[in-house]
């Protein structure tokens, strides 16, 4: 069984740490890989850091027209590859083929968006400011940059930060998740036929002191973090007390409200689709499903139907609506919370607990599940699940169902089934979450917008994707010029 | 002696802290007023809080078009009262009054800025994202908002936020510096005036007990904070540990380089300007002045000159060109600072120390001082003096002063002085500090650009002034939409 | 009777024309002023352009944040003296006292927006565009701009160019209305105070003679202008033929379409105001109103009744809500149209003509009129009408509906009532018109947008008001600099 | 010999007219290809425009996202076959090896910012511009758009539109001069392997009638034109008098002005780049060179000599600077010019005419040609030569050299070559010209900046390249929306 390396300073290298822990499919358990892991992981942290302030130095000046061509050349290796890196996204998180194709497809619009840094980093300048001063504003980068990603998109978080970082002059450093680091390791097999210096783009793997060398070393200008609140709040805080600019992406609770005008049939499979889609292990996930008015038993009924028919098994297999969760520990924490909510007083519409598939015995796998009048008053409502669980609850009003809304501790989505542009209106301007879905099960922003948690879901203020992304991975210049006439008059 | 009251909830009213200190005219030591201090103050900031929580629920409903209207009020009320203003901005601050009338103009300059705010903070929009599917970005406020301002622009810095803060939508409070919280009193008397809701601006005095109530407060949302980089650092990290966004600026340490082909004359009277204005008390006041190459002699001979022509005084007076230092402790701390320099090896070219100013003897007067050849591998040349002190070194060519400069570990300012055009562009492409300045000596951001401190002089990633406090006091929320066709087919 | 004197060079000075004709109240035909006319203001016209160009020569000169000062100025003159201005837009114009209010503000509306041009004028800057090699863009002003205004908005429309050319640097000619010039009249009265050079804005009387002038004077580099659609193509052809840049605004034929899940009550009330509204004089009334399904008879009477208890009279009246038409010769032409309506087949519901106001006799007053069932197949469902009254068209489905919203020459406006997402996004995605009204019965751009009509409703690309305006009186200038490191290496 | 072919609704089609010109290589007057010319064209360009409408309809239903994606494979096709194309260019147009791949490569970074059109087209958004009212503003395409593009950029000038237009969601026809038609041929063939609807890039061939075609089709709504500044006045006045929008491109005399502190011999070899690349026929080849107080004879000497060294000849050999002249009646036209110089007293430093390259006698060759002491009150100072003629002008002062500069009637490019930081401010600042170069011999603005031509260099006032090019290929909608909360209550 091979130990990954590390790709630093354009180099496949060794860790320097012995220590390692399984890479395993969801699936079957079948270990795939071992990963580099434990306290050694900071020396190679440290190695990353040196080859990456020396690349930046010099990929600073190069011209940013220049620097984007390796985008558009990556853009054609991730398009060329896709069906590889696909099997490999689904072999170690579990996804469904489509899922895994969809996320290489996101990744691959943030490429594009980056493409157009020098547009997007273009400056302003105002001429004769006051009499005789022009004062202008460029953006430069900021030193090396690196994101620390979280197993349940392997490909396209990392792309939320990576193409926007190099585009702007940065030289960066990956740490994906220890749970999922093979399709990282392919991307770099691409990244390293970019023609950019060596130690532009690194790759370090392991876990928590990964993570700590990152936060702690004084080189690395700023960091990206997506995971659960949490750690979020644990990167923010640590990153900012060592002076860095951080932004950290946490954890989410994701209502759903749908109305009576609604085309039931066709929300329910929407959302279906948004609960059940990754396992339920998407930060964008719809997880409570508000039903307003007397429809409660037309859309239960519905959700009903379009769920059990869902096909849960090995994600690449033809067919197959949902793969596993990404640990046995998941799973035993998903059956646990079921319960939960089960013993405070839910109902077990559909019990995905204790589910076996043929073939993939040792699978970490819970089948579609669906909670029915999940106490308001009591944890489960508030608690990720992050797992394939349903809670259906519902209220009398649009009212009522935005102070539920609202009252969470996310903000990351909510969403809102309905026919009327008035209640949607009322919905997008009230509802307390950064991520709007009018019709729309998973409101993810496309590339070309901030992908903007709110609230508990959010540490920080500019955002991944975008033109927060190039604010994030540069520094403000501003520059005031007098050229006093006494000097021009040499002539 | 009055003691200052609070402004919240639009009332004036009495502190809950029974404990004072004594607001002082540094030119003659006579007590202005009493300001509340103390651990109690925690009561008042958290008065102000629930005030502006309820006026940031009306106000963030009136549209950004009809919110601006109390901006260009404030403006009128600004520039009709400025003479009043400055007077006591002189009073407090010591400041000349040329450089106070200075100050309120930058404050009513970020009031125009603010008032084009309906068209600053409008979101983007692609219609038919994909197929059939609209997105857009809006920027909505973040709720209440809180400033901690330092003491030596008892006006302008509180203006870099407030009014950016309230055109998005939000509610303000104001934490003035304790030694200067006349000025706020005065303004706040305007902002009075504003047709805005009871809480929407508020003003707590206080010390460190009212900036760690704001710090703690979980409704204050976002802090804007200007003063020393060690307080800086704290407020960051633990405005961030608590969840909040922070913007914190710090100290500095400007370089002056100034080249042989400049306008020797017209140049050194402009560094004098930049090192001795507001008695050197400025986050862009030139600190060390380089000169380049064999023209040291010329350059310190013209410098001498203009600087020993400087007169020292109460700042309201006629003919006064400086005025004193903040507190007895901050004129015995510079002093010591002179002495530490001479002591490292230094020589004294001007000795300001032991000031005496007729009719103001108590006053905290130093005199404008030059050091020369300040040693380069001691500890005053890193260290920020803030206060009027010239520190002369020299240097053989541009690329050692460039060195020298990015060595530093502040990044506020840097400037050069040239007739050369390759020299400027060299500098400002090169120099690591955030604000640059070509033949200009205080290299301060209009307000329509953000006040782009680097290093250590700045913690956050988003700036005060222009469209990064825009970008501050906002949160943006993608809205997703699809409207199915199945839905348009009713008619 | 006072003959109107032009305002050039900052002084009021009599036209070199000796041919006048009446200004002339509408609600009594009172002769309220004799305005100059006639070939010979083309004199004047030249005179204004001398002015204007050496103003322009100074004003060019003065930063943008000096310039917009001047705005901010007469945004409190307006302010100041609305009532006085309201009066004699109503006088001259006919429009109620309300409506002459409306205008007004939507007037100081542009001058906020141009108070912003400080920002709004920036250009874009990209350091190292190619290694060594910096690129920016700057706006600079044209020169002397004029615009060409109508009758229905005496003070308005001026306003959607003037604040926009000076912030930006031009010098700037008024032509307004021989019908309605005693507005401007009193508007000049408040520029008059302006800190601005003799000459940078004048006022020009006359008619079609002073715009021949205007088109032709080489040294007039901008056109705006609006009006009927076979002027501004005539504008257009002649100005641009001349080398100029022109924007000309035409007429309209605005089409509403109403569904069934509309409000009724509600829409039916917004759509009177807007077919009624200014006496139908405007660019952006409905005319054609199109129900759709069977809800014919429902909108026919619940608008009959809105409709019929409006009251027609003398504007400046308390409880009046329609005022006369413009001239005699216009009441004609629309009684005369209103029986060609009758003529091709139509039903009058409501017949306005031969209308007497006690105590206004000689007025020009029509009073509202529906005219049902117009032939689709003739003519004066194409013909703009320009007067108060309502052409109402029943269609079987939403899609027909559009078909016929698409199929008209002009493209100014198209509304749709309906309580569904689904038809709004329909419909704001596929009508051809360049302002959309949902749920809105007069779609006017507010000042930060442009005013986009389309297809014969506007010649040239870029329109009046907010960004539009800021690029159209500007040039954009490109600047590449290059600064070999040879001239770097002096020192 | 082949008569080429349209390529008309995806298919290489005969013309419908019999009539032909012949494509010659100027080199040596081997005739390349025959181009169908004449009145019947139009029948052409009616065939073309059916096809294109139809596209648009698909076409503008596409998501903008999915449109680029067309040029990004257009970009990987160009790079992938520069070589061939590169010949083909030297071989119709006369260029050398480097300046046809020079401009190949200006015209893939045209595409490269067109594939940014995603962000670069969004709207602007404003919630609550009114309460309960939201504004937003979209961009939609036009519909048909033609280009119309000389001899001297066989392939760089169609995409100064071509990738914008299509990005935008329009259709486009292409009409190449009739005299470098076989560059485009090349480049269609690259355009039928792209996805995208048939007929949505259309090629016409032909000369003055089928300009005059495009100019009267009522469904082409937006012209662009490059070529001389007579015909650019003609399609503009005829453009815009159809209604159209029009940005028409015309000539130019570009001056150069060169002060004694620039570095001589750098900037003498980038003049002379200037004026004789592309043997001078580019609308921003330097033409007059200004020499500033007594360098003349420097200048002068360096001119001479770096000009005299440059070799003429057919441009795909290796070692040739310079290549002929598109037709001999060119080159008749322009040795007619340097004898009207001559005639008008200037001195000839070097004459180029009656040149003969061995083995391509037959080539429209003229050599390197200096005129010294021009005329200032004569008339070819004034007159765009186009060709490989330096007119060499002395004058006293930097004020007089910027009055000569700002006398033209032409304002497509002014440069300034100096070392003084000053001058340069001056000069960009007030050279009155739309393209400015400091220490630039061609100031061409890359690809995101607009072609700024002033005056008779341009009309128009929407450029080609960047952001100028998307607005001039959108027409803006606003939208105005208010959803009544009477609505929203029904749940």
């Amino acid at each position: 069984m091979s130990i990954l390396k590390n790709y630093i300073n354009g180099n496949w290298q060794s860790s320097t740490s012995k220590e390692t822990i399984d890479v395993v499919n969801p699936a079957d358990q079948q270990v795939l890989a071992k990963v580099p892991y434990g306290p050694d992981m900071k020396n190679d942290v440290a190695e990353a850091v040196i080859a990456a302030q020396k690349a930046y130095r010099e990929w600073s000046k190069v011209p940013v027209m220049k620097r984007v061509q390796a985008l558009y050349h990556l853009k054609s290796l991730l398009e060329e590859n896709s069906e590889v890196l696909a099997e490999i996204i689904t072999n170690e998180s579990g996804k469904t083929k489509a899922e895994s194709f969809g996320e290489i497809q996101r990744a691959i619009e943030n490429v594009e968006v980056a493409c157009g840094t020098p547009m997007l980093m273009a400056g302003d300048v105002i001429e004769d400011i006051a009499t005789g001063i022009d004062e202008m504003m460029i953006r430069q980068p900021l030193g090396v940059a690196a994101c620390i990603t979280p197993f349940n998109f392997p490909s396209m978080i990392v792309f939320w930060f990576l193409p926007y970082a190099i585009a702007t002059g940065n030289a960066f450093i990956v740490k994906p998740s220890e749970k999922v680091p093979l399709t990282m390791m392919k991307i770099f097999e691409f990244i390293d036929q970019l023609d950019v210096p060596k130690g532009l783009v690194n790759l370090v793997h392991g876990g928590k002191d990964s993570v700590d060398a990152i936060l702690e070393h004084p080189q690395i200008k700023a960091i990206s973090f997506v995971g659960s609140t949490p750690v979020a709040r644990y990167i923010y805080s640590k990153g900012t007390a060592n002076g860095k600019r951080v932004q950290a992406q946490g954890g989410a609770k994701n209502p759903v409200v749908i109305l009576p005008d609604s085309d039931i049939e066709m929300s329910t499979k929407i959302i279906a689709d948004s609960v059940y889609g990754c396992a339920g292990q998407r930060c964008l996930a719809a997880s409570t499903i508000i039903t307003v008015d007397d429809q409660q038993r037309e859309v239960k009924d519905a959700l009903y139907e379009t769920v059990k028919s869902r096909t849960t098994g090995y994600g690449w297999e033809e067919g197959v609506n949902m793969g596993p969760v990404i640990t046995p520990e998941s799973k035993t924490r998903i059956e646990g919370l079921i319960q939960k909510g089960i013993d405070e007083g839910a109902q077990v519409l559909l019990d995905g607990r204790n589910a076996s598939i043929s073939g993939y015995e040792k699978g970490n796998f819970i089948t579609p599940t669906i909670l029915e009048n999940v106490a308001l008053d009591k944890e489960l409502i508030k608690t990720e699940i992050f797992g394939p669980v349903m809670s259906l609850i519902s209220m009398t009003t649009i009212d009522e169902a935005l102070s539920f809304v609202n009252s969470g501790n996310y903000g990351n989505m909510a969403c809102l089934f309905t026919g009327s542009g008035a209640n949607a209106r009322k919905f997008r301007n009230e509802a307390d979450a950064g991520n709007i879905g009018i019709n729309i099960g998973v409101a993810a922003p496309m590339a070309q917008f901030p992908f903007s948690g709110w609230k508990d879901s959010f540490f920080g203020d500019l955002h991944g994707q975008g033109k927060h992304a190039i604010e994030f991975f540069t520094q403000t210049k501003v520059i005031i010029e007098r050229w006093p006439n006494i000097w021009s008059r040499k002539f």
